[in-house]
This record gives C-alpha cells, sequence and structure tokens, in this order.
C-alpha cells in the first residue's frame, strides 16, 4: 500500500504494533516488521541498558525498520534517548508527557517522531512540537488512556479534520473490519495493541494471555482515574482500588495500594490476583494467540476482503 | 439503497433519527421521514394522549413510514401500547428494559420491532425475543447508556458477528464519515441522535441547542453510575451529583439530588444550570443548527463521497 504513513516510515502495510510495557521486547517487534508491519520495542519498562540489548537483538532480527516507544515521563529518559540516538534508531513513538521537549532533539537527528494523544487539544501540541504523525487512541484502548474519554470513533475525525500530519488510529482496533471502519473515519494507519500484546512472540506471562483470550465483554475497565487513568481486567487488585476510591481515599492512599510493578507482576509474572491487567476492551474479541506476523497477514487481507465488500453494497 | 434495514422499514436511506425524550416530536420525525430516512417519535417524555396527538400530526404531515420509540421501564407502558396499536404504527423501537414480554405483543399486529442493546448480552437476548433488528449503541451516545461502556467501534463487530439480524450503529455517528465506518465494521443502517436532536426540528429549547452546538471534546461524561449510567453534558447540577458521589452518597440520596423532570428542565426548557443535558461525545464536531431533512441528505452524500473516496484508496 502506498500512502503517507507507508512512505514516512518505509513500511510495506500501515499496520503498526503498539510500544507495550511487558510486551513488546525485540522478538515481538522484529517479527512485526518483517512480516511489513511496523514494530515497536517498548522501552517503558526497560533499563537504558536492556533497551540497548533489545534494539541490537532487533537488528539482528530483521533488517526492516523497526520503532522505540518512549514514554516521556520515563525518570531517566535523557539515558534512554542517548541509546535511540547511539544506536540509529530511525523511528521514535512518544507517549505519556508533553512532546515539545524532546521532539525537537529527536529531529535534529532526523528521526522520525510520533506521538501518542488522546484529544483534539493534545493533537495539535503535537502537532506545534514539530512531530511527523500522530497516533490518535480512543478511551477504548488498553493500558494508560485520556481523561476526556473520547472513543476512537469521535476521536479520530475530530483529529484528522484538524491536523495536517497523518492520523494514526488506536483503540479498538482488532482485525481488518476494524482497520477499515478507522480509514474511514480519517486515518491513515492503524496502531494495534491488545492483540499483539497476546501474540507468541510477546513477552508477556502465558497465563495472562490466557486470561486476555478468555476474556468477556465489559470485563476491562477504564479506573485509578484520580490518578493516572488506565485500563485493564477486573481482578482483586481492581476491587482494592475501587474499594478504596468508594471510601473517597486520596491520591497518597491509591498510589500506595497501586505499589510499584503492578504491572509487571500481572503481564510479566502472570499474578491475574494481584497484577495490573492491562489490556484494551477488544480483549473481548480476541480468541487465539497467534504469531505476529500472522496477525500482520490477517488483518491485511481481512482489510482488502472488508473494503471489496463495502464496494460492492 | 437497497439493504436489509431499508426493506424492513420500507425507507429509502439507512439513516434513522434515534427517539430522544424532549426532542422528537412530530415535527422532527414527520421532517426525517420525508427526506427518505426513518423519523422516530420519542414517546418516553410524552403521556399517552399526547404520543397520540404526535402521531396523528405525524400522519397528516408525512405519508412515508415512521416509527415510534417506547421505553420499556415507562410506568404507563400499556397505554402507550394500547395508542400505537390503535394508530396502526408499523415500526416500533423498544429501549431501557426487557424486551421479551413486548416483542410479542407487537409482533402479533405485524408491527416491526427494533430494540436498543448496549452489550452483545443484550443483542442475544432481544434476538431470542424475536426482534427484527438490533440498535447496538456505544459507550459514546447521549442520554442513557449501559454499564459495560462498551464503545461503537467494539460493539458493532461483536453484535454483528453474532446475530443474523440486521444491526443499526448508534452512538458517535455524527455524518457520513462514521456512517461508512459504521457499516464497515458490520451495521447496515445508523441511528443519529445528538444531530438531530439540535436540528430545527427538534422540540428542544433554543438555548440548550446552542449550549450544544458550542460544546467542546471532553465536556460530556458518563455519570449517574450507581443509578443508571446517563451521558451529559457538565454543569451545576452534574457537579452537584459528582461531589455526592465523591462522598460516597447513597443511590437514594443521588436519586433525591437527580428528583424528577431534570432532563425536562434542561432539554425543554432550556435551564443549563440545573437542567440534565443529555448529549452524545459527537456534540464536540457539531457546529450548527440545521434543518433535520438538510441533515439526512448531508449525511447520504457525505457516505458516497467517502465511500467513493475509501474506493480509490
Amino acid at each position: 500500500m502506498q500512502n503517507r504513513v507507508c512512505e514516512l516510515f518505509n513500511i510495506e502495510y500501515p499496520i503498526i504494533q503498539a510500544g507495550m510495557v511487558w510486551c513488546s521486547g525485540w522478538e515481538l517487534a522484529s517479527a512485526v516488521s518483517e512480516a511489513g508491519g511496523l514494530g515497536i520495542i517498548g522501552s517503558g519498562s526497560m533499563y537504558p541498558e536492556v533497551l540497548e540489548e533489545h534494539i541490537l537483538k532487533c537488528k539482528k532480527a530483521t533488517s526492516r525498520p523497526f520503532a522505540v516507544n518512549v514514554p516521556l515521563l520515563y525518570p531517566d529518559i535523557e539515558k534512554l534517548i542517548e541509546v535511540i540516538i547511539r544506536n540509529h534508531i530511525e523511528i521514535v513513538f512518544t507517549s505519556a508527557g508533553n512532546p515539545r521537549a524532546w521532539t525537537t532533539v529527536l529531529k535534529e537527528q532526523d528521526i522520525k517522531v510520533a506521538h501518542v494523544v488522546s484529544s483534539l487539544k493534545f493533537a495539535r501540541k503535537a502537532e506545534e512540537a514539530g512531530v511527523d504523525a500522530i497516533v490518535a487512541e480512543g478511551f477504548e484502548a488498553g493500558g494508560h488512556n485520556g481523561r476526556e474519554e473520547t472513543t476512537t470513533f469521535c476521536l479520530i475525525p475530530l483529529v484528522s479534520d484538524n491536523v495536517s500530519v497523518p492520523v494514526i488510529a488506536a483503540g479498538g482496533i482488532y482485525g481488518g473490519r476494524s482497520m477499515l471502519a478507522a480509514f474511514a473515519l480519517g486515518a491513515e494507519a492503524v496502531q494495534v495493541g491488545s492483540r499483539f500484546a497476546v501474540s507468541q512472540e510477546s513477552s508477556a506471562h502465558t497465563d495472562y494471555k490466557k486470561r486476555v483470550v478468555d476474556a468477556y465483554e465489559g470485563e476491562t475497565i477504564l479506573t485509578m482515574k484520580s490518578l493516572t487513568p488506565v485500563r485493564l481486567l477486573r481482578n482483586d487488585f481492581y476491587e482494592q482500588i475501587q474499594a478504596a476510591e468508594r471510601e473517597g481515599a486520596p491520591a497518597e492512599k491509591l498510589a500506595e495500594i497501586l505499589g510499584k510493578r503492578r504491572a509487571k507482576k500481572g503481564i510479566f509474572e502472570g499474578d491475574l490476583v494481584e497484577g495490573e491487567l492491562e489490556i484494551g476492551q477488544v480483549s473481548a474479541s480476541i480468541k487465539q494467540i497467534q504469531p505476529a506476523g500472522e496477525i500482520v497477514r490477517e488483518i491485511w487481507e481481512e482489510f482488502q476482503q472488508f473494503k471489496a465488500k463495502l464496494v460492492e453494497m
């Protein structure tokens, strides 16, 4: 396919695998890139030296373009950026923070920058900061999320009508049908999270992957709104947070319950009771653990099929 | 257009105007039907004799098919149904309640029945009850809403893959672009609420319509989750509910704050401070008060344009 996003990242299909803590290391990123999509190493759960190791392994595994995702609130962000520049990474996706400071630094190194937003307001700020593309992520997406609760259906037209850089749709994208819907709404690419989080090459624990495959509709919820809103599967940990919120606990108390490494416990160590099981609403549609390359090919084929069907209509 | 929904309701375009309290009387319903869509009289805010008056006026204003929406939790529902049958209404949309009891009664009179759901679970129950079509309404929709918080993007494929009757997408549908996206996701028609709520023929107060046109992204919120979840514009009334919920007020206390006729106060009387301003997330995209017929034609033309654009892609 030829469009602005494929040209920008030099990829075959406008299908991007989201950078996800404890899921997207070099195995997942290289598998997606090898299949013609854009794989992303998620550095949010990595020390700078671990990121470097993943970058080197990813380069060995594929000669195709891949990206690194950087959460801008990462405490040691200077070190992450230094690793990225030193290793000649060509594409960076930034999220969770203000893109102003780092976009310039990255662009000076000829790095392509995409930034993840949850509202038109932040999309405009990202464009002003000079990013090359915007990932517009709806309320249905897994993990950290915006306060406006704008859904993909409402967000994509709002953003694509008001910015000039290409828009990548995220949140609720499962297969070729939702990819086609995202394109109808004005997107030029899709970023898929949940389905790749439970792919074979994801670093997540098998128990977490199985739990996601078993998830039914309504089982994920956007919670911790008084801290940072996050979408996850309901479990004991979630109930503790809920109970505290019902009792009107202050943010500090909630932060204490959350503690540290909850996401690692849930996603990487497979603790389904006490862990933070981040995942999107589309988990209700995910029926199996598949190889990442197969997912890319399946989405692309479905996209073509549904497009042909829509034309005939 | 020829598809199952157009044939079922004998309409030109698969564009349905949602039945909405204090908005959709005979003026709005007849204007939409005259333009080739399906207009719906919303009986939720009408006494049975008022409904009858609207039906008679609607029949005078248009010879084309129109429908009546019945909230199944309406206290005097027997009387509403009696008015509907006596006046030979051919299409009924039911919502907010269990479709089992009334679907059979209506079907025995050869009335076409569509039921509004917010989840696959309720969609399956509606199909079992014998409805002819299902309206699948996402989290972004205005007014009363489901507890699962499933968005249109996730809900439509989930429902359309698992029921055999046609699916009408609702929630987040603003124009032809979102209509095309809904069709890509598996819908065969769209139900549009917010945009018709602020059309010229809507019975809503002009101050309410202007307030909706001015609304920006993130201004609506799904609230009153411990009573019945409802999406509305934030205002003083909303802040009172929020404050009570933060203090852990029981459902009875919230019901007391809500009181009676809050929606009438906000929508029909235009009290923007103390009224309940029900509206969907797409309010952020609504830029003007238009005649309802113009809205139908605009959606249909945009749908064709965006479809042609998608084909070229």
